[in-house]
């Protein structure tokens, strides 16, 4: 196959294109199985944040989600309001204060990721096995070299 | 090679996960490309829009951007101020109103695109042609079973 500078091109502006149309379509997936539910799309994604990557300080946090420390904290007092979260003193360093995931906000995220699924596992209806794996490899792998 | 119920679910929940973290990232980098611009990512998306369908009214615009007709309104009165689009007449129908992309619109948008695809290149140098190809193809085919 002949794959000259102008083709790498074409193959780079297709992915670009596809995959900025494709997390427009995430995010606007997600907003709507949100609707359901008593909480923001950026409280979702602190949520999701806790739930794969365990307890984590405001500041940790508000790296993660690219947001300033004081937005951090508006949204984590609401959290904390709603019994999703808990703030929680490191045991050994009593300065260190800790946010930490509580059984509401597990079985919230745990639902709407299921949700998300159930929407994929739909998409998915007609691909062989060989080519969901497939997917599965290239994203793992274009997540890994993005982060 | 076997795959069961369990597999199954575990590649469909690896593709979700992926999926939402990469569609984080691609946000994310969009807006940091943007902070050299004066506008902002709902602003982008309209342009963008434009810039891959053509001229469209503000009703089908507020469809695309799963946004309010009023909100739409008021990103492209911001967009016209900034001499980005203009609102054209419709010639047979001169109740129909279109939003058309002015030429500074669509060297911002170009500038803007190339931008992520020099991104996209870094991260691609060591991919070989056919992975590129496939990571391509099932983009391609997921962005469209998605629509």
């Amino acid at each position: 196959m002949e794959f000259d500078v102008n083709d790498y091109r074409n193959v780079v502006a297709n992915i670009e294109k596809d995959l900025r149309y494709i997390s427009g379509i995430i995010k606007q997936k997600g907003r709507e199985l949100l609707n359901d539910y008593s909480i923001t799309l950026p409280q979702f994604i602190a949520l999701q944040w806790l739930f794969d990557e365990g307890d984590m300080t405001i500041g940790e946090l508000s790296t993660k989600m690219y947001l300033a420390f004081s937005t951090t904290t508006d949204l984590i007092d609401r959290l904390e309001k709603n019994d999703l979260v808990k703030r929680v003193r490191d045991e050994n360093d009593r300065r260190v204060v800790r946010v930490h995931l509580l059984l509401e906000g597990k079985k919230l995220i745990d639902e709407v990721i299921k949700k998300r699924q159930v929407y994929l596992m739909e998409l998915f209806k007609e691909y062989s096995q060989e080519d969901l794996v497939q997917i599965q490899n290239n994203l793992m792998r274009l997540h890994h070299d993005m982060r």
